[in-house]
């Protein structure tokens, strides 16, 4: 059983003592500065090469202010790269709903804490895909929020044009409360009134899990004015995955090609050949991948205007079981990113929502809005946990 | 400092009590199977899921039968996929010759243990270069023996068709004796008489080591009747390094792919960039290579006819210094592939005579005959140490 905190000293910073998350308790993915603790990102050979932080990052400093207290940092897929949370180095992070499961990653030991309830919250980070999917898997509130928004100071970069600080939650009451004190405005009190339900993205899915979240998208539809069915990604969700996957992977080698160069680092097989097939991206498939976010960007403008959500499955499937074969899990990782890509791909907030199950291993519903409407979304999971 | 040895709990197997080689100690590369001790082979995920040996290897028993007592297994690049003997899990043993310089490798513990005398003898491995490069580098004599002559039973493969058991030894009387035992035929009194002079490998390697290599050529030559110079590789060093690049990686990749499916194994990122590489080379590619092939080892067997040897620059120049950038590093690994692709291309017998140095660093000559006459290299070795 892998603890979900990184090995070292123990890791405790106190909130400010009024706030409005003061008593609460909160952990940071191992990719957000700690003053005094060196950043590990999840590899033995990162933190060598990178001075201890002297700041917290921003998305800590904010929450400490606002009265929470930091106690851990918490185990990350290697420099974020990976979605299932199996690191050969610190171990797999117990996901206490289904424990011969994988928690998700990258956002692995954030999930698994919170889960267990090691504390209240907790700070991952999202990508590809790294806060949606182990909420997903481990049953949680997660939000990607919009891209752009959030000061990212302090957190370890990935691909810059896709990262994201996200947060974790057991209860609505609380994701609430820290979503409030992370995007600073309050959670509004009135509701999106359309529902798009993305009939590729449920046509995508496993058909168990397609069928498990039905009585959530009821729910959800209940809450709305109308609701109607429509495509997500005209072109294809494997289109769109193919696109971001280009983009994210030649920016991850621009962002560690320096480290890579200088360390040679011990890396993950799985990891290693990413970054090294990355290197080898042609510009032809960059400028069409560039060009297929473009319009991936307008597709959800004209799809997503203020005041409707789109709703689709978080994962394809529940959480794969540990230690499978690369061969295995290529496959699975890939439908994953078919199901994920419009995040890093157009920017857009999305918040998982938990309560659904297949065979008892938790599935999640995503609900996605317009840039800017992460508060709205929040509010939309209020209101979903009221009316259960 | 890093020991040449492999952590974990000592290994000492005395050989039997009358031989050949009675009184002597040798090594093991980790590589190499000793019956109730992990064969490691240089990664920690490696030795996981492969049994304990029951069984010594061929090569080890060998010795042992023959007198030699077993001192220890030595520290080995990852899975043998290395030239430099730097191990980011292991360490870099010491090159006793140049401190701040790299070993060599893969067979890089062998290598440093012998010449840092705690051991008369070391069993290595040599597909690409693995032994004769560290002998190069390390100031030792080093034989990679005519390919499919030994019994590789009980030794990790790597690439098959170019993999082979090698050895070194300080001092050429020591050197004789356990080529002697492990060729299983005595050396012969009687030299080669013709000498050709590879020189397109000496105009390959830098300036001054080819200059240091001088006196030795002349004493080499002064062994023998004729000496005559000719081009080893007429298409060019760097394509037959080329093609011999696209077998053993493709090879490599063949025999790891299983454990990589399985395992997903923490390599440096080198490694598992080379065999990602190679699990996309293209049929066309390998079929060019192994035409190649036929044409190097067609070239070889008109330049070598029995009774002549060839002479190179065994490494293009001394050995790097430790801990450089994998920038810096791979265009010098390139480089030394062109002057060792011959081996595992044509399977020919190659010896690493030492005695030269750039600035005190070690740079060796080798010597290249025909398949079979590894007997009569081993007598140019001693007649050349005679000739001092």
């Amino acid at each position: 059983m892998t603890s979900p905190f990184v090995a070292g000293p123990p890791v405790r910073i106190a909130g400010a003592p009024r706030g409005p998350l003061a008593g609460m308790t909160f952990a940071a993915k191992d990719l957000f500065d700690v003053a005094g603790h060196p950043t590990g990102g999840g590899n033995p050979d990162w933190a060598r090469h990178h001075p201890v932080p002297t700041r917290h990052a921003w998305a800590v400093q904010r929450l400490l202010d606002a009265g929470a207290t930091l106690i851990g940092k918490t185990v990350t897929d290697e420099v974020s790269l990976g979605i299932l949370g199996e690191n050969p180095f610190d171990g797999t992070p117990l996901n206490p709903k289904a424990p011969e499961r994988v928690p998700g990653g990258s956002s692995s030991g954030s999930a698994s804490a919170v889960a267990q309830a090691l504390c209240d919250t907790a700070l991952g980070t999202d990508t590809g895909g790294s806060v949606r999917v182990p909420s997903s898997f481990c049953g949680l509130y997660g939000i990607r929020p919009t891209h752009g928004r959030l000061d990212l100071t302090g957190m370890m970069p990935q691909a810059p044009s896709s990262d994201t600080t996200g947060w974790f939650a057991r209860d609505a009451q609380t994701f609430a409360r820290v979503s409030e004190t992370m995007l600073g405005e309050p959670i509004p009190a009135s509701l999106p009134q359309r529902l798009v339900v993305a009939v590729d993205a449920f046509g995508f899915a496993d058909a168990g899990t397609a069928a498990a979240l039905q009585p959530m998208v009821r729910r959800l539809s209940a809450l709305m004015r109308e609701t109607r069915e429509d495509v997500l990604a005209p072109p294809g969700l494997s289109v769109w995955a193919r696109a971001q996957q280009t983009l994210q992977r030649h920016e991850a080698w621009l962002t560690f090609r320096d480290w890579i160069d200088r360390d040679n680092p011990r890396l993950a097989f799985s990891v290693a050949r990413n970054l090294a097939l990355a290197g080898t991206s042609s510009d032809s498939e960059r400028q069409w991948a560039a060009l297929m976010r473009s319009e991936a960007r307008a597709r959800l403008g004209w799809l997503l205007p203020p005041g409707t959500v789109l709703c689709l499955p978080t994962t394809p499937f529940p959480a794969p079981r540990k230690g499978l074969s690369l061969a295995t899990l290529d496959p699975l990782r890939a439908r994953i990113g078919c199901l994920t890509a419009h995040g890093g791909l157009t920017g857009m907030p999305q918040v998982n929502l938990p309560g659904s199950d297949v065979d008892g291993l938790p599935v999640g519903l995503s609900i996605l809005g317009a840039r800017g409407s992460d508060a709205a979304l929040v509010a939309v999971a209020n209101a979903m946990e009221a009316s259960r």
